[in-house]
């Protein structure tokens, strides 16, 4: 599953020094300490299965059968790494100053999955929220959404979801468990035809069409990426479907009237701590007396921050919060949690397959965009398969009504009829 | 549903006044004043459908459609009830000081239903957690559990479980639900043969030789109801299971070893929310790294003091916590929550069917016990059934694992195959 050589498709500034299997430094004692100063680092990182290989070739090599290599390609890189290692490495790899030889899958998910030094307390220590006011979030929005619909098409399914999918089965197809998992999510909410639906941060605007074409529903979907929106609406007149799915280019927090179903998936991640507070009034002010939401999100198991490099290059404003964490979001609006369901395993499948279609799309990257952004996308991406492979990430489906209201599933077993 | 005439079973002290349909007091400026604070109590609670009759024969009745009438005995009684209610009303009800006549299910729901007034809001505010020390919990599981086994035979299903069963069809009896519940955990911890199980209250071992007998497990059960420990070792040596099921009276902070699932049913609202990190620390240290674990448990939407009047005289140190609250369980021992349900209508459906049995086996409890007795439990099993269809009370099986441990469901379709 991880065996694909990925730096073998895309060229590096740093590819010019050739490994060396000496354990020893060559040059002078700045050398040497440098050359200790990496073996530490790799020890507080639990001695992972990986060489690294400075600009002068020395070799660092703790493990017997590495995975991977790293190339440093100067002292500035190291430095960097030493000082801020997550948001070091993500920059410098983007740069082509560190470039890897080998299974980058591997490589990172080795780096994720040994026990947890101090190190690594202090890299994922919590940290304060972000800041999403209204014209933040618009901003962090369009840095990552807006890139271009071309470039999603590249690797996205063709239904253009660019949240976790549903493999009912390991071996469905990435179509299939798209098409799966917005069954499932409407089977969660118990759909039925002709509800008002108000979707959060609706994407291309697959899910909101799936609910008005599949299940009758009447739909209003709010999104704040223009490129989105246009897509979404073009998509639902060319199917007829304008009449019951009204794509609104605006912030969850403007969200008016009553519905009956408050379904959000994939944007709690953008949302940030807080603001749970004011989206757990939203959806108390716009759902009906026997409504029903779903919030689907990324989340973690303790608190955690986002990774730096992802924070500040890939998800401005992100955060994935605990099921504790979001306590804000019902609590104190006598919300009541029916089921929540941890599809973990689910992102770790759909991110590989998002991976193996964006490295084989990769020349067409490429040529659209440029090779930083390449090894960018790359790095992202393996990164986020390694992150639920390992348990750094959650996916939670979390199912809520009113308390107290009785019109809920009697049991689950409708979703898997 | 609700048309028991549930006064007309027992006898009551305060049985001797008659109704009478005045709205203005009769008697003196006391009673006046009595009346009207009466009235005021009634708006408190939302001026719910619900006569009450005081002493002297006056009525005060804001419904047309009275569901019950509530009979005050003595002016003592009314007094306490202003300053106490929740409690005053357990204990004046029990010892007949107050009366009910009609349908005192659909009297408590009345009251539970209405829109949350600033009363209702001080009765039902968090408090602080009870102590649950060793001690004290061997003295408040003492006073519910080993009231007499033969007492609780009398209502609960054949196989004795004393925990909210799993209705997988409304039409189902209560003791298919209960061994459906058993089989539904079973397959959310994937149960496998020879697996080792500890179960953290175990009540009259029902489970823990269900997990046995149909999966295969090796069990060690824990509690610290004497009379229950008994009664399952003595089930267990007769169906010829003593070689696979331990029953071990200790607490389940006493637990060692280790074991391949943890499996709680109905103990965590004993364990008492201060507990709940050390409880966390105890599931840590007993589970292997591919570990299962599940906790079922009473809960709520939001924190909340349990009832002031069940509290002190049905279930000392109880406490059901929202979600959120449980954070302390999961969160510092890196486990991964992979899956809530919220079982409440099944609760409410399992309480309403013990109920029922208890009032038909009305006669025999009250020559093993006194009236007093069976009216406290009487409104026990009613108040609880309601607490569920009202959405007072919550009931949540998570089930969980360690962070990271990839041996765990694909999806939860074998659930429901």
């Amino acid at each position: 599953m991880h065996s694909k050589n990925v730096t073998a498709a895309y060229g590096s500034k740093a590819g010019s020094e050739r490994s060396t299997t000496a354990a020893q430094p060559v040059g002078g004692l700045a050398a040497a300490a440098e050359t200790r100063l990496v073996a530490w680092l790799l020890r507080q990182l639990g001695n992972p299965d990986i060489e690294v290989v400075l600009w002068n070739g020395t070799s660092v090599c703790p493990s017997r059968n590495p995975v991977a290599s790293i190339r440093i390609a100067d002292r500035a890189t190291l430095w960097r790494l030493m000082y801020q290692p997550e948001l070091a490495f993500g920059e410098a790899y983007t740069d082509g100053r560190i470039e890897v030889r080998g299974d980058l899958v591997a490589l990172i998910e080795n780096i994720y999955r040994r026990p947890e030094p101090a190190l690594a307390q202090w890299l994922w220590r919590p940290r304060r929220p972000h800041h999403n006011t209204l014209a933040g979030s618009h901003d962090n929005i369009h840095r990552h959404y807006d890139l271009g619909n071309e470039f999603f098409r590249l690797w996205l399914d063709d239904e253009m979801v660019y949240t976790c999918a549903y493999y009912p089965h390991p071996g469905a197809s990435l179509e299939e468990a798209q098409r799966a998992k917005m069954e499932h999510v409407c089977r969660k909410v118990v759909l039925r035809p002709d509800e008002r639906v108000v979707e959060a941060g609706c994407g291309w605007g697959a899910l909101a069409l799936y609910m008005a074409r599949q299940h009758g529903a009447r739909v209003r979907a709010f999104n704040i990426s223009h490129e989105q929106i246009l897509w979404a609406r073009d998509r639902a007149a060319r199917e007829g479907l304008a009449d019951r799915v009204e794509f609104i280019e605006d912030d969850y927090r403007n969200i008016s009237g009553r519905y009956d179903v408050f379904m959000s998936v994939g944007m709690l991640e953008h949302v940030g701590p807080e603001h749970y507070g004011e989206l757990g009034r939203i959806i108390d002010r716009c759902l009906t007396e026997n409504g029903r939401g779903l919030i689907h999100t990324i989340g973690r198991d303790r608190p955690m921050r986002l990774n730096a490099w992802i924070e500040k290059h890939i998800f401005p404003g992100g955060y994935p919060p605990t099921l504790g964490e979001m306590r804000p979001i019902f609590e104190p609006f006598n919300f009541s949690v029916l089921d929540v369901e941890n599809l973990r395993l689910h992102y770790a499948r759909t991110a590989l397959a998002w991976f193996e279609r964006f490295e084989r799309s990769v020349d067409r990257v490429a040529a659209m965009c440029d090779e930083r952004f390449v090894r960018a996308w790359r790095l992202y991406l393996a990164g986020t398969h390694v992150a639920f492979t390992t348990g750094m990430l959650q996916l939670f489906q979390v199912a809520f009504a009113r308390g107290g209201a009785n019109d809920i599933p009697w049991t689950r077993a409708h979703q898997y009829a």
